[in-house]
């Protein structure tokens, strides 16, 4: 994987050189939660489960799924789900603990769980930045750019969905282009639409003009991601969302976004328990849907400005809730997605840099099995950063390195032949053991300026903001789209035409 | 500590509000490696030991006490020092596994060594940068303000000593005015001179003025840090300041700067094992010099540019290096130093802050013991940033709070009354545990802006390079010096007088 990260040429030829399609992680975890600690918390789970529950609304169906599983709703809405939590822990340990994700061009598929580290951009900015063009409302466009950014980046391995929303679209049709435009401008795998059931219904039949019925019995061929409403609501775009993805066998991620102080109590713990709570309904709820239906745990916990009450990334809560779940998630045996590059800043200066570090840092720590937001991320996810994309993933390589090569400890590696050609105080540039090795030696991100002053500010005292903005217009300049089957490609673009057809134009 | 990092005045009121004197450990460190890779790198450091030897060169003492010792040099020089591994391990178990090093306050001595993690600025740039003054040469001007900061800072738990090397001052004399500067506009403790050996000697009589030689018998009142030759070159340099500090009971670091590929073989196992036996030859001879002397293995392990051949930082294979000596460290039962935040860019951006956190993030999870260069390193280590060392600072709060503190897993942690008061898709914000609770529930740098972006806009757009401009100012415009007993000042300053007339004006 280092190798190939590190070819000068690569997506500078059109498409991408030799991929690394995701980590498969050498190193082990950073489990810092001593099992006291984390029986504690998940004592918590359990009488979060039993004894609070969960409001699953708006969607008589789901609560006929629950009936008819023996749990009868109660509370003042007459959706409350309360269910013994030995029972909610079996149902969740029917879901696979990995699955993969076919992407149509193969080379590209991903496995969601286990030992394995699978990074894809930012989802759901309302707004784009760019260095020439400010911050603006992105369109279409801009998600075009970010699409085929995302295909090119060899340290990016899934394209998520809304890298951006093109806000020039209608709401109620923009989800089909969308899902076009993944399928049609990369051959990575993706995310789905939800927002509505008929929209997760539009992906569904997408996927299965690109992949067959018959492979989507077999296989998973997309994957979405939901939020609960915390504190403990789970509303109808969730249970939509899984009776669709799931009633066909694909997979879901439910991810419950705490602030918490906010959407839960102003405590770590507490936070941690009631993240896990509510995945574990949702689980329960994706089980008796479909048994064995994939589920992925999403987490995504955040602190609080005590100033303005707004969320900040990159701290030490969130960063030990990583930690923390990373550890539950695998005592429960279901895969993990975490918050990649998270930062509240609003340009890409120091802080958004720190604070993405810390926060992605951590979550390659904690073994996220599927990090959203690993690049692109700015001002708390209201905007999506070209630079941004360019820098994070940049560093992303880095990871791949790191965990997916781990130490080498061979007769090479300890270079014993090297010291009998060089003397104390001598140097070991010219030694024929590094004339062997120098080139895979390092890994070396393209932003980074590693130049002495002299030469830097001959270059133009470019910060890596500058750089990033050349290096992602290079990139699309050499855009090529990957190939695609010309019938299958006709037929999505009628389904799309089609539905945009039946489809009224709604802007909110 | 937490609590104490979150005081919104500190710092303001002159000198510093309840610091927190060093970081003790309550997570336990990624061990990455197993026992049989770290077997591996022990079994090659054994090698370097007792087969390719390390030159002693220029001081004809050290070779001296190597032979009464029983060692006899050889080599083409006389001056190669190869050793039986298991004597040179038995001579490193003699030197203390943790000790304090005393501040003239006693509320700010640190403990080196154990599960306690302690963190100093940069160390000898001879530049500085800062946004108004750009970069230029250093001053004793500017290293007084650097020591003032770092007085200030309360997440800086050390004061380092040449912050930046002030170079309107003489060679042969600085130390002196560095020294002094240290022990008389801070509190802090700080690093002794080495450079020659009668500036080490300097120091640790300016030592005995501010504490007495009873109390430096029982004592470490003073610690230095010194450089090996890497590749296995040892000189007088490094003996000399064992002799002098060692001789004392005072304490000392010694730290091989490898950058793989050329002071090294171009391969981090090999690179790690290198700094091993280096570090392991220097503490068998500061116990021969004095039995039971404390001393900190240092590490400072690089990786080179492919395109430049220059140092890179906060780049995998340091990351990893870090990981392993942590480990290999514990085995060996000797306190840590490692590298902090480093970077090779040349201003604060988001290379420098990206790079930084990697690096730094690594020491911390490696329980580097002693951290150089935690705040304020840029451009490989030739420049010091005004903004950079502030920028840096702040985050390391973070880390205090989350190393430091943990995670609470108490009644209150759990907020089980909170749920009581809060609906499902309700809020925590009002509720009784929130409000008890809030005002210690994050860490919130003070750097970090989490305003929306209409706000930050209508506050004049500032990024953090500019923020930290505006604090470190306000900072020293608050500054008061510590409380010194005036017979002490009295006595340093005819010190300094006296041995600045005995020197020459030497300029290199």
């Amino acid at each position: 994987m280092a190798r190939r990260a590190r070819s000068p040429r690569q997506h500078l030829e059109g498409g991408i050189a030799q991929p690394s399609p995701f980590i498969r992680r050498k190193l082990p975890y950073f489990d810092p939660l001593s099992p006291e600690e984390l029986e504690k918390i998940e004592a918590q789970v359990d009488w979060l489960l039993e004894n609070v529950g969960f409001a699953f609304r708006d969607d008589p169906q789901a609560l006929e799924i629950w009936r008819k599983a023996g749990v009868t709703p109660s509370g003042e809405h007459g959706d409350l789900i309360r269910a013994d939590a030995k029972w909610v822990r079996g149902l969740c340990a029917k879901a696979p603990s990995q699955f993969v994700q076919h992407a149509r061009n193969p080379e590209r598929s991903v496995t969601i769980g286990g030992d394995n580290q699978v990074f894809a951009p930012v989802y759901g900015s309302p707004f784009v930045r760019d260095l020439e063009g400010g911050r603006r409302y992105a369109t279409f466009s801009d998600f075009e750019k970010l699409v085929k950014l995302t295909y090119m980046h060899p340290n990016l391995h899934h394209g998520s969905l809304v890298i951006a929303e093109p806000t020039d679209l209608p709401v109620s049709k923009r989800h089909l282009d969308m899902v076009l435009a993944h399928m049609t401008l990369s051959d990575k795998p993706h995310l789905g639409a939800i927002t509505e059931k008929s929209r997760a219904q539009d992906t569904v039949d997408m996927v299965e003009i690109l992949f067959g019925a018959e492979r989507m019995e077999r296989d998973v061929c997309i994957m979405a991601n939901v939020n609960t409403n915390s504190p403990l609501l789970v509303d109808r775009v969730v249970t939509e969302a899984i009776q669709v993805y799931c009633g066909r066998g694909q997979a879901i991620i439910v991810t419950p976004f705490i602030l918490t102080g906010a959407m839960g109590p102003v405590s770590t713990a507490a936070g941690i328990a009631q993240a896990m709570a509510e995945v574990m309904i949702c689980c329960a709820f994706a089980q008796l849907v479909r048994p064995g239906a994939p589920f992925v745990m999403g987490n995504f916990l955040s602190s609080m400005s005590l100033k303005s009450g707004a969320p900040t990334f990159g701290m030490p809560e969130p960063v030990l809730s990583n930690y923390a779940i990373g550890q539950l998630a695998r005592r429960l045996g279901l895969p993990l997605r975490c918050g990649g590059s998270l930062t509240a800043s609003k340009i890409e200066d120091a802080q958004a840099a720190y604070e993405s570090a810390d926060s992605m840092h951590s979550t390659v720590l904690a073994g996220s099995n599927f990090t959203l937001h690993a690049a692109g991320w700015l001002e708390g996810g209201l905007s999506t950063g070209f630079e941004k994309l360019i820098m994070d993933a940049d560093r992303l390589g880095g990871y791949q390195k790191l965990f997916g090569l781990g130490l080498e400890t061979d007769d090479n590696a300890f270079a014993r032949d090297a010291y009998a050609e060089v003397q104390p105080g001598g140097h070991f540039l010219g030694s024929g053991h590094t004339m062997r090795n120098y080139q895979t030696a390092f890994y070396e991100p393209k932003l980074s300026d590693s130049e002495n002053v002299e030469s830097w500010e001959e270059g133009g005292s470019m910060d890596m903001r500058h750089r990033a903005f050349l290096r992602w217009n290079e990139m699309l300049r050499h855009y090529e789209p990957p190939a695609l089957d010309a019938a299958k490609a006709e037929e999505l673009a009628a389904y799309v035409a089609r539905r945009k057809n039946e489809l009224p134009d709604a802007w909110y």
